[in-house]
Formats: C-alpha cells, sequence, structure tokens
C-alpha cells in the first residue's frame, strides 16, 4: 500500500457535528488522518486559525489517530509537504457535489497522485454548516444540537461579546 | 485499523472504462478489492452472471489486489457474509448523488459497521455508462472509445449475433 | 376560508415512517386530511388497494382527523369530487423536486382552484421509500426501521410467502 | 386546529410579483398572514425596512387577511413573540429547494411546534428575483413585468437616482 | 458556413406546445430543420411512426423550412445520411440537463463533426411532456392547454377508443 | 434568415480553455461571433476590460469571424445596438442550467427577438472556471493546463506581482 496519511481540509469556523461525523468514520479508514485548518487571510473568520485548531483538539480528543494542523496556500501544495496520498470530504446535497467535483478534478489536474474520497454526511447532520451555527448564535439561538459540548462555551462566549 | 476488504458492487453489464477507472483508483487504498456482480434474477440481462464476471477478470488482469465475485440478495448480507467493512462506489452527477446518498443512508441503517466510500469518476469517463454502451452497440455502433480493448470483441459479437 | 379539505395522495405499498411524518404533521393543518390510495391498474402492487387502505388505517388510528380513501384516474377529478382544494406532497430531495414542480403546475393548469402544498421530509426518514422498503423485505432484510410496528408483520409475511 | 398565524418572511428588496403569486395563494389557506421583512443590519440593501413595508402594503391592499410586519435575530425567536405556527416559502428551483431544506431542518430543530410549508412559485414568476429586478432597474431598464404597478415609479426614482 | 441541416429529434408521441416552442424559435436559426421521429420498435408507443410524422406536419404546416422525417439506430448515423452537421434538443429542468449532457458528450464521442445546441423551453411549457399528455388524455381529462389545436381531436379519439 | 451576428457576453477575467472551447464550435454556427467582456464597475477584476479584451485577441487570432468587444450596461441593450439576434453560453454543470434558465427566461421578457443558445462544456473543460484559475495562480501553482499558453505568461505575471 501507498502513503496513506488522509487530509480532511476545511475552515471550521467553528467545527461541527456534521464535521466530527465526518472525521470519526474516516479515522476508521487511514492510519493518520490529518484535520488541516484552511488559513486564508483574504476571508475574515470569527475564529483565528489558533483557536480553531484548539477547538478542533478538544472535540477530536478521542481519536488517537487524529492530527490537527493548518495550511496556506494551494491543497495540493500541503499534501506534497507532509506526503500525504488521499483528501477526504462530506457531501451533504446535490450543490455540494457539484461543487467538490470541480474541486476533485481541479486537483486531480494539478496532482496525478492525489486521491479524492468522499463520505455520506449522517442524515442528522446533512443540514448543518458552520455558517448556520454562526448565524444563530450571533442571535444568541441555542447551538447545543449543532456544536460538541465541549467547545459550546466557547463559541457562545465569543458571539455573545460582539 | 479494521477489516480492510472493500467490496465495488455493480451490474458490470458489460464493464466499462468508468468502471475501471474507479476499480484502478480504489485499489491504491485497500489490501483487497472485490468486484461483486450482482445477480439479480428479476432484471434480464445482456450477459449472464458469469459471463460478466469473467469479463472483469480479463479487464483487471493487471490489478493484482482484485478479486472478481458475485453476490445476490442484500449487499450488506454479503459483505457480512465476506468480512468486508467498506463498499466503493462512482459519482458521475447530481442526480448519480441523490440515488447513492439514498442508498448510502439505508445501508447505513441496516449496517452499523458498513461504511460507503466515493469518488468521482474522472471527467473523460463521467458520460459513460453500460446502458449506453448497449445502446450503442446493439445499432452497430463504434464501442472501442468506451469499453476496454480486450473484452471489446466479445461485447460486439453478442449484439451482432442478435 | 374556503373549502379546507386536503388530500395526501399516493401508492403507499407499503405505508412507512416517511408517509407517516408527513400525515402527522400536516393533520396540524387543516380539520380533515384524506390519505388518498392511488388504485392504477397498470402499474402492478404488492399489496392491493385494500390491503393498503387497511394498513393505512391501523397506522394512522391515533390521527382523528385523518380519512383514508382510493382513487382512480386524476387527482384534480378525484379533488373536485369530494370537494377539496388542497393537496400535499413530501420532498425529499431535488430530485423529488423537479418531479413534484412538474406535477403542481400541471394540475394547477388543470384546476385553477386546486393548491399545492409541500412539506420537506424529516431528514430522518429522508431517504425511506416504499420501494427501498419493498427490496429490503424480498430478500428478508430488517425493515423495522422503516415502517409503522403495526404493519410489521403483515408486510413481512407477504414477502416471505413469495 | 391549533395557532393559526403563518408568517412569510423575506427581504422585499423589493417585492416582485413572484412574491405577491405566493401571498395572494397562502391568504387562502390561514386566516392571518405575516409578512415579514427580515431586518438585517448586516446586509446593505437598496429600501430601508419601513420602504420595503410601505411597498408591501401597498401591493397587498387588496388581501384583508395580510399583515406586513418586520423583524430582527432568528425567525423562531419572531415566530414565538407573535404565536404563529406556520411559516411559508416559495420553491422556485432545486437550488431554492436545497437552501430551504437546510433553513426548514435548522427550524425544526430550534422549534419543535414550528412548522414550514412550500408553495411552487407558478412557472411564469419562476425566473423572477429581486436581484434580477435590481439588476435591470440599475440599468434603467423595463421592470413593469417584475413588479407590480402601484410600486413601479418608486423604484424606478431610487434607481434613477442613484 | 458548414452544412447548415439542423436535426431536432424525438419521440413526438405525441407533439405539445413544448415542441412547438423549440421548432419554431429554432427554425429562426438554421436554413433547414429536419424534425425526425425516432422509430424505436422496442418501446411501445400509442402512435405510430406515420401518425407522429402526420401529426408533426399539421403542426408546423405554418413553418416553410421544417421537413418532417423519422429514422432508426444511432443518430449520428442518421445525421451523417443527411449530412446534418447540427442537433438541437430542449432543456426544462436539471435533470433534463445531465440526461442531454450526457447524450451530447456521447455523440460528441461518436462523431467529431457533430454540434449539439440547446434552448430552454418557455417558462410556460416547461412542465409539459407527451408522458402528461398521455396520462391526462387516457383518463379523459383537457388536454387542450398542452397540444397544437390542430391534432387535438385525433389524441382524444385515440384515448378515448381504448 | 435573420440577423445572423451572436454574442458570447462573459467576464473572462482571464479567458479560460473552457471558453475557448465554446467560442470555437460556434463560430463554425454564425458568420459573426462578438465575444463581449462585461465591463461592470461594481466588481473588482483581476485585470482590466482593455487587458481581458487583449488576452481574448490573442486567444482567437486564428478564428476569422471572431471580434472582441466590450458592454456595459443590459445585455439586451447591448444586443440592440449592434443588431445582433442571439446570444451564447456554455453549460457545465446542473447549477450552471439553473442561472442560465433565469437569465434566458429574464432576457426573453426583456427583447421578445433575442434567443439564447446552449453548448454543453466539453467534459474535460467542465470542471474549469476563472475563478480557479485565479485562485491557483494567486498561489503560484501551475495554471497551464487551464488558460491558453499565448496568455500564460502575462497571468502569471499578474498574480506574482501581487
Amino acid at each position: 500500500m501507498e502513503n496513506r496519511i488522509c487530509v480532511y481540509p476545511g475552515s471550521f469556523d467553528p467545527v461541527t457535528h456534521g464535521h466530527l461525523d465526518i472525521i470519526g468514520r474516516v479515522s476508521r479508514l487511514f492510519p493518520e488522518i490529518r484535520v488541516a485548518v484552511l488559513d486564508n487571510p483574504d476571508k475574515e473568520k470569527v475564529f483565528t486559525v489558533d483557536e480553531r485548531m484548539a477547538m478542533l483538539k478538544k472535540a477530536c480528543a478521542h481519536l488517537p489517530n487524529i492530527k490537527i494542523d493548518s495550511y496556506s496556500g494551494l491543497l495540493v501544495d500541503y499534501m506534497r509537504s507532509i506526503d500525504a496520498g488521499f483528501v477526504v470530504r462530506g457531501l451533504r446535497s446535490a450543490s455540494d457535489f457539484e461543487a467538490e467535483f470541480q474541486m476533485a478534478q481541479m486537483n486531480s489536474q494539478l496532482s496525478e497522485t492525489m486521491e479524492s474520497l468522499f463520505l455520506m454526511t449522517s442524515p442528522q447532520y446533512a443540514y448543518i454548516s458552520s455558517g448556520i451555527v454562526r448565524q444563530i448564535a450571533s442571535f444568541g439561538g441555542d447551538i447545543s444540537a449543532f456544536v460538541p459540548a465541549c467547545i459550546l462555551q466557547e463559541v457562545n462566549k465569543r458571539f455573545r461579546s460582539k
């Protein structure tokens, strides 16, 4: 078998139960999963890269083969730098499919050895997104059904102080 | 790591370059891939299960970790019988996504330990289906762009003798 | 307010938790719901119209404003005959949307006074269909997660005797 | 029957024939419809909340059971505050469906007693959006086919003075 | 300019206002349009090829550059036989798109010189299909909104005599 | 035949192999194609209108019936000003379809004599967009598979100097 590091890239602003569903399931498939926070200075985020990584570490503490990392620039360059052969993404809907199809074809053009895998998000999480969590939290709504308990206080605090 | 047999189920009536794209790519991910021909007596096929398995064996001869098999009944029961933990399917389009989403959720309900993985079909094969191959071949059209060379003669012969 | 009978039409071969999700929710909106089994002699069914109506009656016994009925021919003609002004349908996916959009526009052309309403199926039921239930049951699989307990034995018996 | 106030929320910047199609049809179903203008200070609008409410009042003057209102924050909180049990939205396309499916599931998670209803926009209005009206008006194009006659002058005036 | 014959292929069982919308619009683009009825002996039709051609001739009598024809086998072979360089198809919905995308790519693989063009069906006809016309007519419903007046009697007669 | 100028409008920031696929194919259908760069002062672009036109001229130099132009305001007004009867657009995916369907219906409402044509982008280019090219180039990735060779240096230079 070839290089068996798999990357799960994303913004994770903040991590949700939907992300954790994918992480938990893909962790059974590879010896090492790198959850990689995209550090994109052009897009304003609620949480810093360090904060997002710290929340992911808490939420994934029970999974021994998960490492939390960050990257900037092209995903294919990051993957080459850590010698990772696989990337995994969750699919929630037909419109997710179209966006991910485009990304997968582009990445496959940029790196012949990179393989993109997809898992279908479990139905009870298929409507959750970080954007929806931020929207609800910003109006003081209850987000406990959407994010892991260990980060709930931190997320609420950030939005209440705004 | 857990049980690492991955099943690639389908009708393969006949196998196409689209199927082989998925098989070749997933073969890098698991120590053993079972390509499993569905034996469904309710649906009339052009080729028998044995013929479809023989064509797959020819087309996959260069891949050492691919085994060709057949099954009838529910996929989850077949997977339990060979102790396989993963199933892989190709996604070609948003409508493929919706059908596969439904199947994956149903299978996940029927077997908690079964995980469904998806690969995006490479763009040059994304419009190919066994149905289109049968349609073209039945009118004497040229299918050499759609099926592997090693089975071309056999497929053409079947349709010309009809 | 106008005529407040709402029709929920379908094949119900057999009724599933997905159907009951829609029935229970729409029963809060109208004084009378008619669940109407389509009697289509051109399509072979596993259960007769009478059997499907009997299963629906059992499954809806706790909802006082639900009546079980059957119809043949055009939905708009049936609705005129019982003086119903509304029809309700569940939406599970984008492909459901497209088929229902076409039906709703056609019905609106055939009857100006008929209004079509849609509910989104709850996510835990969005992958369930009668066809999937029949497929699983026909191979002896466990359908208890998909159909109401009160009809489980009857459905299993039918498929096992086949 | 339960509480029968139904909310039709949106930006209405400005109201179009597409919105009025939904309002007119849903007004036959509930004793009271609240058309609720979302007051979102984060998104810049062409018309103020007061202007949008005034245009809606003009356009809905012929419908006695329509009240025009505004809200900020979460829709579920607004609905609780007026004791409304139902929300209605129009569906124009499969991509509308996916966005609304996500919203409906989220709202259903935030409030168990809130029910989301959907109507298919009539085909002659299915391509109209407030965004398209603003785009055409900003270039001096003719928007009379897209907005009600009673607000036409006001919309044109705003864009011409820009 | 190259060969300017354009083919509009289909089953036309029977021709609808949706088909005539496409025919009328594409007739402005090419000196000669061939409306080509697919003669597929494997699929049972309500009207014979000759009957479908006769109805098309009546419905297109006002358009001088339309010729009615039939073909069997592969579309690319028919197009070569009449030296046609273009094929036109109507798109009504996202699911139409996916099926037509697959066909266009396949035809482009089979014939490098064949070009596929698409028109969006006008919204008032976007929900009409020959299948819906047959379904309504078979139950004695009013199809006058869906098919041209000149063939209405013939279609109704066929279904009433069944 | 009527006026036979066809417009291919877009942002072309920068032109890609996907655009050139459409331009090359539609050039066989009309005596004159106007590739028209949208000059939209509200949206920030990487290249100026003049730069985008110059790149298009280089990339289309081998096609004698292609003229490069620019326009601002409504497409229908531009088309009237040059007496063009047709507009062409490429379709890459089901979500492209929905956006283009809306635009085509709106344009058809604004100008009865304007006809919108669509070509399916060839599969090997269907995942390419100017946005993806900009994203890759901005991180120093290799864009030679996505843009024509004659503009490669200019695009890379712009992003490297940023």
